[in-house]
């Protein structure tokens, strides 16, 4: 017997037909000889209604508060998951965050988990229940406060969930097929991954992939948890993502024996979601740069590239440019105008019509020529190169936001990604 | 320093502006100089929402799921209710059922109060914090599930709040003025009772008086509980529903030091919520109504009045009427259907056009002629009487539904309890 953990979004369970749908499937995998776990979300919108609500009594909520409200939307999703599977005859109880034992620190709004005491899940399990936790939420041990774990909760209460009980694989139900080589709606020739591992995994959804969060990513590799990302809309092998060396048997069985050697590029990833700040005219000598990223750390902003030019030996002026989330960006140009005189730079440019490009793969390490190849096929497709940045496993390149599209294809052609067919997109309401 | 609990139903809290204008009477409070323990319902129809959900995924939802899912509806408005508290500069936190220790037994959906272990609010009370709690909600030790109080449940939280807190009053805001001496949409000369002793109100509730339900009465007048029962929309004194000889000199304050001298009539009630059953020629031999009413009991229907009338000597045939809710109607009669052979009986008649009066005073124990006045009035109106039954402190009769409004007014007017003006009737949403 396999202990199967389960995690379906909010698109997943939007109404009751789509709850009743979900209750079928879970069934479906308990009747196949499976103990289940399942993560569930608040239902479609409504953890946004919930905001609006909140937003329309004050404009600055209380963060202990808007968590309690918050936790109100997974209360009524998997209460009625359970009923729906109770109702198809088979045994299902619901626990909140605090039930199923996630402990996390006090950081109401961004909580991060501590612990994981599933007591009350094994129980159920060993009483031939299904288990259905509340995404998304925890319980702070000293100030006894109910807690949210920000932004993609509930892929990471299910990993959490999947790592403190041992599980042999954690589904992420999606309402994509998978994780692809590119996105498909932008490269009709994306192929879908029929593995990835964990680091490139991590590398992907950092340069845009949206279909897991980082942390639930990060959570998984630390933990050693395999995860199959796959579509509530079918019952199609997903993509397994995995940790070299610790994959499950269960997940070995679902990738169908096939050898688990890593292709030298996995997928490649775009983000039209950040802007260059460039700072112009900046004296060339010792512990600038780093008074201008000191201020910049103040605003909290989540600088991703930085590139320093060659200093021009006639003024002894450098520029220094960096990106980041547009929705920083105004916050950071007052900070640095506030303090233009302390440094002694000349201006600041803005440009938010940028795009990055992101190459992701474990076998860059053992192969040479891969950026080579790269510059390569965007020089030959006219596009031009603004920043490069480099890791161990990836590299990315800062274009005019309005070739990024054609970047993907070019590159995704170059290093042999594409399909034969063109990839069936399917429907799914998004998330 | 008092300390006060209050209770906002559904209606009070209907939307984000309902909500900040509560947050706005309990900041007065407080200002006032007192401490808040709050009580408060789901918003507006949101209960009967998530009821429609649960019957959307299946026609029986599981008792435990339920009452997850229903306790969803409370944790939304005291969020929002703290939030709007705290953004007005006043320090609130909200607590489930569950956080405020109020224990039950594992009844799901109609739970009773076992204990009330309020550690968690009296912190916040010593920490000048108003505590806002769940209305409705428990929490079983044993099972260590949640569970809900059912109807009624919130007005039961707040008086056993008061009841373990030791509050001077237990404020129950409503949308009318307070306790009136009859309906005033019947009876336009009602007058709004200042005071009303906890028997007489339970006498009342039970007759189908609205205002307040029954359970939390029966638990104030047990726990020696002082309410107020007044407006939401307005500052004006309601009633306070005291026990005599126990009432706080807080609320004697509100009293205004009025002489707590009982009248001998406190107010007349009407309800059309019953129907009459009339078992017909039942031999009238020792045993018959035992057999008869063992059957009834087996449905659990809600029996109220029972009248034999006197034998017909030239049969030794005898009939049974008794008055019950209209909803257990059919029920009974498939069940004495059922059995007409063993208990041989003659026929059923079933009659749902009755409307009964209750007259309710705790005078009436020191005061002869009180049921003589009452027959005396309807007889005058030309209204018949059909069943009669009497307790300590009331008087009920049974007479045909299209005459009781008018029964209703004539009896007012003959105990002398009508006021001067015709009473203002707020608005408010209903609950």
């Amino acid at each position: 017997m396999s202990l199967i953990v389960q995690k379906f979004g909010g698109s997943s369970v939007a109404d009751a037909e789509s709850i009743k749908r979900v209750a079928k499937r879970i069934v479906d995998t308990k009747k196949a000889g499976n103990d289940i776990v399942v993560a569930v979300s608040a239902m479609g919108d409504s953890t946004d209604e919930l905001l609006d609500l909140a937003h329309q009594v004050t404009p600055i909520p209380a963060p202990r508060e808007l968590d309690m409200l918050l936790t109100a939307g997974e209360r009524i999703s998997m209460a009625l998951l359970a009923m729906a599977i109770k109702s198809m005859g088979y045994d299902a109880r619901s626990f909140t965050g605090s039930q199923a034992g996630m402990i996390t620190d006090a950081q109401h709004g961004a909580a991060r988990i501590v612990d994981v005491t599933p007591g009350r899940l094994r129980d159920a399990l060993d009483e031939g229940a299904i288990a259905i936790v509340a995404g998304f939420q925890g319980f702070n041990r000293d100030t006894k406060d109910i807690t949210t774990l920000g932004r993609g909760g509930s892929d990471t209460t299910a990993v959490a969930l999947a790592a403190a009980l041992g599980a042999d694989i954690c589904e992420i139900y999606t309402d994509v097929d998978g994780i692809f080589s590119a996105d498909p709606r932008v490269v009709p020739r994306a192929h879908k991954l029929e593995r990835v591992s964990s680091e490139e995994m991590l590398e992907l959804a950092a340069a845009g992939a949206k279909v897991l969060y980082i942390r639930a990513v990060e959570y998984a590799r630390r933990h050693g948890v395999t995860l199959h990302v796959r579509s509530s809309f079918n019952n199609n092998t997903g993509t397994i993502v995995y940790n070299p060396g610790a994959i499950s048997p269960y997940a070995a069985a679902v990738l169908n024996g096939e050898t688990v050697e890593e292709p030298i590029i996995a997928g490649v990833a775009a983000d039209l979601s950040e802007a260059k700040v460039t700072v112009v005219g900046v004296p060339d000598i010792p512990g600038k740069a780093a008074q201008i990223f000191k201020i910049v750390a103040k605003t909290n902003a989540n600088v991703d590239m930085i590139v320093q030019n060659v200093s021009a030996a006639s003024t002894g002026l450098t520029d220094i440019s960096f990106t980041l989330p547009k929705s920083e960006g105004q916050q950071v140009l007052t900070a640095l105008t506030n303090e233009q005189q302390n440094v002694g730079f000349a201006g600041l440019q803005y440009d938010d019509q940028i795009g990055k490009l992101a190459l992701v793969g474990a076998g860059m390490r053992t192969n040479t020529g891969v950026s080579a190849k790269l510059f390569e096929a965007l020089f030959e497709a006219g596009i031009n190169i603004e920043m490069i940045s480099t890791s161990e496993i990836r590299i990315s390149v800062v274009t005019r936001a309005d070739t990024i599209n054609q970047a993907l294809r070019v590159v995704h052609t170059a290093f042999g990604l594409d399909a034969d067919d063109e990839a069936v997109v399917h429907g799914g309401t998004g998330r």
